[in-house]
């Protein structure tokens, strides 16, 4: 089933979203940007794609509008959306309710979520990415999930409630995992020590935490309740109050999850 | 330059380093266990190596002696052995001076850290293995650099008051970012969410952080000071007061930062 999709926005998202949906045969009739130069440069990433500065879609061919822009942004543009009979609205955010679609003129409304970090730089290898699906519409839902299903196996149909939950797993396991490196990078670099070292014990922890699960696979001073190490480093940190309260704090947790 | 070496431990990193030792040409020529039956359960992996529960290696043939105990039983150990003129001692812990071996009846004492998290049921590839090494004699550290050599090409020279920063800085790398995933785990599975769903972002997040270094592959409501969303999260957490503390800090110190 090959749809007609207009993609609403030029950040990270549309810019790999666009060219993968083309890939697997769709066809992507219009880019809207704000800033038309954006919407443009990556109109020149694919076919036929028309760009936009308008709202106006109301002679759009498109069946499928999607929204791919900040979760600020969503439901100010969703109102002032002009949209063709039929349509349906979806948008790509882990944290916006399906509610925030409410008053557009589709007529039908969903979500449409990929879950994973893009960035311009990094190609994204869209057949290990998770699409997290939602619509009140059984129709909508269907087409929604043939239309992720033309880009990746792994489609999951998550409630706009359940979503919440979801997204404060994915800071935690996203975004909080990333500043534990960016703290450990600091401190390496405080003392003049090369961050390098430390990347093959990153790799082989993440490896492990994925396959036996994370609470099988912790080690450390937390773990062993060894306190006279944990106010050593408590001690050393003490440059950066916040930093050291970081370390009570989780090593705190970690002592009473065991 | 092939060794004769003694190890004393039949933990994780006994386990790996042992048979590790043997493949790169080496001797190992006694496993010490307080545990007898462990000891001898690791020479079953090895050639002609003996099992002993006595710390007296009077009569050993061994050059180099491997502490790879508990850091708690370093300094108890070292004291007690008996080894034999012209021996060296070292030790395998991030997070244990040096000096703790000074009272030990060896004519040389260093540090041999294999930066990386073992586990028994895990292979380990020694040559991503960053080994750290320190010792006060200039002959002991040439022989424990060929010793690594014959390993890993990762050799640094880490005084033991800087390998505090690095233990600390290993504890949020790894400790910290596992533990980051398994509250992640913990808040997915409250739901009845698959954390499978998460996978893809979490290795595209550390291979991203690793390229890119973490300060530039930071996204999240955090850094784009969505106070709205973290505000939302905050009370979605509000069910495990330690959590939501967690997450309070860490947003704080991801907001500060940039």
């Amino acid at each position: 089933m090959k749809f007609k999709i207009a993609i609403l926005g030029t950040g990270n998202v549309a810019w790999h979203l666009a060219p993968a949906l083309e890939e697997a045969g769709h066809t992507v009739t219009e880019i809207y940007g704000r800033n038309l130069a954006k919407a443009v440069e990556l109109t020149k990433k694919l076919y036929t794609t028309e760009a936009q500065d308008s709202l106006d879609f109301s002679e759009s061919e498109a069946e499928i509008y999607i929204l791919a822009v900040s979760d600020q942004a969503i439901s100010e543009l969703a109102d002032a959306l002009i949209l063709p009979e039929e349509s349906i609205l979806v948008h790509t955010s882990g944290s916006v309710s399906m509610d925030m679609l409410g008053y557009s003129s589709a007529s039908y409304t969903g979500i449409f979520y990929p879950l994973q970090s893009f960035t311009k730089e990094r190609e994204i290898d869209f057949t290990e990415v998770p699409f997290l699906l939602e619509s009140d519409d059984q129709q909508t839902l269907l087409k929604l999930k043939k239309l992720a299903n033309s880009l990746s196996p792994l489609q999951y149909v998550v409630k706009s409630k359940d979503r919440m939950a979801l997204h404060v797993a994915a800071v935690f396991a996203s975004n909080f995992s990333n500043h534990m490196l960016r703290l450990a990078e600091e401190i390496m670099h405080r003392k003049g020590l090369d961050y390098e070292m430390l990347k093959p014990l990153i790799i082989e922890t993440i490896s492990k935490s994925l396959e036996l699960g994370a609470k099988k696979a912790q080690t450390g001073p937390a773990l062993r309740s060894d306190l006279n190490t944990l106010e050593l480093h408590h001690q050393f940190l003490n440059y950066n109050e916040q930093v050291a309260e970081i370390y009570r704090l989780i090593s705190q947790d970690i002592i009473d999850s065991y």
